[in-house]
């Protein structure tokens, strides 16, 4: 039962070799055999086109698949997968839906994915305590429709239909997050399968108390720590009451400024706004053509408010009173259900319709986060680079190509605008969806050069390159220069104390 | 520059000896005058009545003073006492006010107490970003007293006024929690120096966003971990707008039950009360006599609303018509200021008000927090737990006592109850004040088996036995109880990865 570990050999932003490199199962036949005396044989996969299904997220990120796939259908067969591989010295990379955007599941050491997916039960509901436990293939959809009859429902929303147990791991929040938190407000407990197979519960086994102040905070060491400290089995959440009344709105602004000053604003005027999202003139324009929206083509907050109607009313009245005194058009409303999913599928839409202007294009998103006052300059800042590459972009078509060369392809693509900027802002946190060329290796250079750009402004201005994305395989260059030295060496001694092997997940975050 | 160590040798509840065995400093003259050249002569005391000033909390843990005091005036002091301190292997015990009430100041080892508290500005006020940054002597009252102009305040409030820093390390929380969250969800940012003298910042230099996924969230790690990890010398906080406007009332309840159901009810139909505070029968006696309230001696809960003048007219009739449904009294109302802080001043008075019910005693509070749904079984248990008690202590006076037996005071003391309750019903968590002889030692063994008692039972519901102050001395036996082997292990390879030598707070926590 040996393994050949294959060196870490990845790029980022980089599809030539996507899923090409044809990458022959290097476990022995005797290790997939004990894969399989664990989760039996139909749940083990070695074939090809399974290993590369596991192999990427929904980012740009090479394509790097596992040696094999397996499919535990309970947290006892996770430890003994767990135990099993860390004696061989094979690398262990948990999947859940694998609608990551920083390459969390990329194989980038081989070794064996351990997909959760089949661990799909809400294991105990307890609406008086506003909690609930689920397993890790429950998605965040899946959950709301269990809970649709309960008067209660859980609020964060990254936009894909994300695995609960892979949105802890990941740290992510969403457009809900400015009223309701991110996973780290909203984890109770997680049960983890550490790599040595021994199961551990955060805040204890079976505990689901609101607030503790007894030891180690682990929930909240485990929350983002995108697979690299352990497999998350469980996941205990704080559900929230389902509003009685619901209201969303856009609303067009002169500029950027204005838009963020009156998000600013309103969280000064302590309005419990539930959603506050913008949009930037050239996502409105996609957002239009994309979901058959009718709005204007300018800078945009999206807004969705929650409450009893009488609170709704006021919350509404206030906020028009400072849209209006900075600039903003009236509210378009959106007050039946129907109408608001249509908003906010286009909303959760932007990525699609991004990717439309640019028919032909790959997106890549970018995701800084601020402190609030910072936010009008680094958009400004952004969107004058993005304009300047756009202009400068267009020289694109003419560049000489070899075989195939596609003329018609490439000036549609030099046509398009290449970015677009969505964001919660009052979280400070915004993306920029890059559109590039897979094809053209200088412009995949400069997305990468661009990103990085970005985050580093951000970081100048006391901010994160990832709000709510993770480090995964992209912002690993970062991470350094936002969490200083002494921060590195931190968290490199808990990864070396928690994983001393270095084989969970290995390659992501440090 | 050598230091002799102290055997381990504290107890739990035993005033015998408080502050009495005379602790000579055991720093050599060198030692003491390396303190003296990092901070300065005036800055380091080893007088026997400042270090036992330093060896006690507000708890009832027996006084074990440092070998010496020491008063940093900034980080990099701080830094170069770490340093030097672990070079020469002596424990480092941060100090701030002293209000903590699980020995978490308490010498147990020895070593040096570093008081923080002449580190005490305000480093940064971000207003827009909702956001300050304190030293470790800003007390959350001066910090408001800072704010008072700014519109904005830091609510959690855990009666005492403690130093921020202190109660970041903690993982503090109180009466407002229930809306605006604990110290875990205010904490932006910390400063903290570990025990080999570097300074890491838990989510990177001068950074103040909102929310973040960028690698392992060590400021979570570091809130609650009571010392034992490193010095907290640098706090960014999430600061709220203050509310338009704000009312308190008071209700009787006819019993435990129907006061924890309006609780439950109120939160589930998403009523964003700010503080619900539930107090028995025994404490509002207390508080009535103590701070001249004029209550219905009953099961009451303590009620604040912030909003605009038109969300707290609706909260307001939310509230009432589910306290009418569960039996409750009307409303006794304190719409103004000075009203409203004279029965809050009276809740904060609780422990003080518990004292005077038993003169002559100290107080002990337990700090149990469980699911709300299980709230008032426990309650309950509780209460029947003290009425037997009260119903057999009153032998206590006729137990023969040796030279100076004071008959009157015995009698005083058996003729009062031994415990009232209160709690933040809200968020789960109650506190019992147990009011005890310290003369007593039999009464002494039995606060420590009530208090094991009631962890266990809360243990028992899936709840933890400390919501808000932490394991310190009084909790180490029910921690393992409570966060399982595996917990234990994991936090046990934390502390041994940042604190190899175990000086930092030696004998806490773990």
């Amino acid at each position: 039962m040996a393994i050949l570990l294959r060196p870490a050999s990845w790029g980022l932003f980089s599809w030539r070799g996507y899923c090409s490199r044809g990458t022959q199962g290097r476990l022995s036949a005797g290790f997939v055999e004990a894969l399989k005396a664990v989760v039996g044989s139909p749940h083990v996969s070695t074939a090809a086109v399974v290993r590369e299904q596991h192999g990427h997220d929904e980012s740009m990120h090479r394509c790097q698949p596992p040696d094999a796939v397996v499919w535990p259908q309970n947290v006892e067969q996770v430890s003994r997968l767990a135990a099993l591989c860390y004696g061989q010295g094979v690398p262990i990379i948990p999947f859940g839906t694998g609608t990551g955007l920083e390459g969390g599941v990329c194989a980038v050491q081989g070794g064996v994915c351990i997909n959760l997916t089949r661990m799909d039960r809400i294991l105990e509901l307890n609406p008086e305590d506003f909690s609930v436990m689920v397993e890790p293939g429950v998605t965040r959809k899946a959950l709301n429709t269990h809970l649709r009859d309960s008067g209660l429902w859980f609020p964060v929303d990254p936009g894909a239909d994300a695995s609960l147990c892979g949105m802890a791991a990941t740290g992510a929040s969403g457009t809900n997050s400015v009223r309701y938190g991110t996973m780290r407000d909203n984890v109770l407990n997680l049960e983890v399968v550490l790599p040595s197979g021994q199961r551990l519960h955060t805040a204890g086994p079976g505990r689901r108390f609101r607030k503790s102040a007894a030891g180690y905070n682990l929930t909240g060491l485990f929350v983002g720590s995108e697979g690299t400290l352990g497999l998350i089995t469980a996941a205990t959440l704080r559900l929230h009451p389902v509003p009685e009344a619901t209201v969303a709105a856009t609303c067009a602004f002169p500029t950027v400024q204005a838009a963020v000053d009156s998000t600013v604003h309103i969280l000064q005027a302590a309005v419990p706004v539930a959603r506050i999202e913008f949009l930037d003139e050239v996502m409105m324009d996609a957002c239009n053509r994309h979901s058959k929206l009718n709005c204007c083509v300018a800078p945009t907050l999206f807004l969705e408010f929650h409450g009893s109607e009488q609170a709704l009313a006021e919350q509404v009245q206030r906020t028009e009173e400072i849209i209006r005194h900075n600039g903003g058009s009236h509210f378009s409303w959106a007050k039946e259900a129907e109408e608001r999913s249509r908003l906010w599928a286009a909303r959760h839409n932007a990525w699609y319709a991004s990717l439309a202007l640019r028919p032909g294009c790959k997106g890549y998103s970018t995701d800084v986060c601020v402190p609030i006052s910072r936010l009008p300059e680094i958009l400004v800042q952004t969107k004058e680079d993005l304009e300047a590459w756009r202009l400068t972009g267009s020289a694109s078509p003419l560049r000489a190509r070899g075989p195939g060369w596609d003329g018609a392809r490439a000036t549609a693509l030099s046509s398009g605008p290449p970015g677009t900027i969505v964001g919660h802002v009052g979280d400070g946190n915004f993306h920029c969806i890059l559109l590039v060329d897979p094809e053209d290796p200088e412009e995949l250079l400069r997305v990468q050069a661009f990103a990085e750009q970005l985050g580093r402004r951000a970081l100048a201005l006391h901010g994160t390159c990832t709000g709510e994305h993770g480090i995964g395989l992209g912002k690993r260059q970062l991470l350094p220069e936002e969490v200083g030295a002494v921060g590195m060496e931190t968290m490199r001694q808990i990864k070396a104390t928690l994983d001393p092997q270095g084989l969970m997940n290995p390659g992501k975050v440090l």
